[in-house]
């Protein structure tokens, strides 16, 4: 199966600082997800991409990297994004050392095994994500009887947000999931 | 985390009939899935359903048995079931033998490594499922034309149809996936 | 007009416990609803149908006669299924001696003439039905505020779940109600 | 039962062109139906609401009697309005001279015992009532195909917007159906 | 583009009643409004819609006109009604004296630059529009709290119910706005 | 009114480059829009949506620029986006030469004054908006039959796709337009 519906760069052909970017990925993760692929097809989209995606996902704050996964699957999950679903399920599954957690968050969040301050977290994400115009003072004080500041209910929406763009690139190019995700971080907790 | 909202039998306290089923799973299964011990809090519930599941799940016919856990995976995931998903998710990619189907099917069937036939199959399964008052004889005659007979047909809506209620006792009894299922069947192909 | 897309069995054909109980029906209604001999086409899933039909409508409980048929047609009208909305709309109307009820909990239940106990029962058999994903808690509170137990929660859940399945039963073999059903139980009460 | 939420005038207390009308109604059906009292509260709405009945349900034209009641019930029935629902599925059944056909639009038009016209009909009716902001040439076409004139094509769109109206004031006036409605037109066919 | 599907009469050709109404709107306007040509095909009707229409939205009461005019944007918005949007959506910000007001209340009336009391309006307005089977007493309480007889309440909700028709009918027939409404209203405020 | 739910900084206190970014959009429209302000709070996430932006945004390509605020103003009223509707649709009925322009597309882009070629363009980008897991070849090939390549498919549905994103961090920020914005563009073409 095709990773995109549209041309796949090659790696050496890819301007320099892209091609660093995965080389550096792949070093690290051992393979090239397919979404840096798949969007350096555009390469002036892919950079704008990668730099939101680390000003969120990779930023100190008051929502851990685990949490940050878990709104990133809820939400591709309603979104029915197979790319996000799995790649980020893997991430998550490997952030929170916990291999039923992916399917949990993917399914039904509301019976997954997390705490109720998560629960708002994701309770808010997804109302971002579905009915965002619904979005009002209230659920940023739902947010805060839990603990989260202002500034973490920016990170959560935002986020949300964010992948409302990147599961639309993935159906809009059909891309597909690497087939090393799957396997990522299957063995049980001890 | 509890396996139900309602109180869940000992086994030692079941009926006979219910006890020996149970017994006959664990053995071959090596655990007991916990939809039999949520169900059996009503006995004679508890052997129509699984009497209804066996008559279209174990019988012969011209589905697959992988064929038959699609359909499971792709309607319960539509109605955010996270026992259906996780437990027959085990069992298509055991039967499939393909490690990335349970989730591909879950998260978005259109976009998974299945034929073109099963596609149609799956079509069908989620128009009975979420908006059965418009099947209508074109969905019949989109079946045939990818070869299945109406005999077919009924097996596809009525899996369909039991999971409807299967999801919703899920739904209704909080029950939640054993752990063991997580990992089953993760394996990949060689 | 068909009762069935699909072959609809000879009485004298058919295995001699669904014959017998068919013909028991035929004597006591009068004549024989046509979804025994719809289902009959499959003798193993008839028998479990209509083994989970008695568990749950014909048992003892806290649920009346009345009442369980009220939320068949609720659910049944939900999900747009002629066929138990008119077969099960005529026992309503008979079991709780109301040749309005039918219409009105079919139509729109929360203009129905019933008491705010039965309403909150359709609140939580409708939610089953429509969202059974969202069920939680706190719709168990609102039974118990009512006298609802928690297995009368189940029955309540289980009934509505049971129809998911009989709808879509309905739409995949595009069953049609005997015309004696329309007729039963006009007569206005004095 | 209350008729309304609001109050509801005396026939006595009423302008004489409007008693004179209810007056005239009550001989012909032998009740005042409750939508002349109910809309009555507003004298110069009720005139205005009775004026565009008449308009489109008493004209001569493409369309049989029974059929515009069938377009009433059905997009009542979508709009889940008892009064309309009860009311215009007695007249349904009178005009149509069936006693199952209130029943059937009512439930699912897809499965009554219409023609394809009829059935062209209704679907042309519902897209407006529902989703009037997809009505494109492609509906005027399919009408078209089954006999019906653009007249007749106005007909049916105006009857669907006028109970669009109808049923909102139902619903906002919480109006009850009369129980005389309910055993109207029950008499089966020779 | 045609103002219309249908034929649209000539002004001299109109009934007297109907032409003067137009006349005295054309004298008062400046320009003839695109409704009354297009409804004035069909002469009874036409007469039954604007008598409606003066009934709800010339008559005194609790709401500004400027009000009423809100709540037709925002019903005639959420049903994509071209014509009702920009003809009502002029006539608001004149009456408004505010040319930013029409954009707001047909994009998201949660945040226009209204009062809470016109917030709670649009929310009741909403609700008998987009789902008027739901509204219940609790409405009616929240209404009241903000100060709204319930003779309000029953103008709010007609004028909602009014435009569930008009914006049908702009939609079968296809109704353009005229070219001047668009720039009606836009001067800001001093 | 407030432009933000959060702290806005001062243009002085904004780093060199989105100080620079800003001032040179100040003197070019005459005042800040204050979607620089607002996303200005969260410096690197402003950055990559703003190149985001350019690079979909002021490239050059099939697509007219009047076509891409086409793209924006329709997905964006689709979500209810206040900010993104009224500041891109002043943009629009600049690039389009066209006061009427951004009420037709705002409101029903079905009836809006465009060519079929940019009707489908809309078709699928609302696609892509609203139910992008079910775009599939059939999309494209409609694009295609309407001239479009495949890059410009890409353009199309990756503006849809940051507007996603766009109109969530309106709906988080509560992000309030510029007052300017309503008046621009208004003029009448001749």
């Amino acid at each position: 199966m095709e990773i995109s519906r549209f041309p796949v760069p090659e790696l050496a052909a890819l301007p320099e600082d892209l091609r660093s970017r995965i080389l550096a990925v792949q070093e690290k993760a051992g393979f090239v997800p397919n979404v840096f692929l798949v969007l350096a097809h555009r390469p002036d989209e892919a950079r704008a991409f990668f730099a939101y995606h680390d000003a969120l996902m990779e930023k100190e704050g008051g929502l851990g990297k685990a949490e940050r996964e878990m709104i990133v699957v809820a939400t591709s999950a309603a979104n029915q994004c197979l790319y996000c679903v799995v790649a980020h399920g893997a991430i998550l599954r490997i952030r929170a050392k916990d291999p039923a957690m992916s399917e949990q968050i993917a399914t039904d969040y509301r019976k997954a095994n997390i705490t109720s301050r998560q629960r708002a977290m994701l309770d808010f994400a997804m109302k971002v994500s579905r009915a965002g115009h619904e979005v009002d003072e209230a659920d940023f004080h739902a947010l805060r009887s839990h603990g989260f500041s202002d500034e973490d209910a920016w990170d959560i929406g935002a986020i949300a947000a964010l992948f409302a763009l990147s599961n639309r690139m993935a159906h809009l190019t059909r891309m597909q999931p690497n087939a090393e995700f799957y396997a990522l971080g299957r063995e049980a907790k001890r």
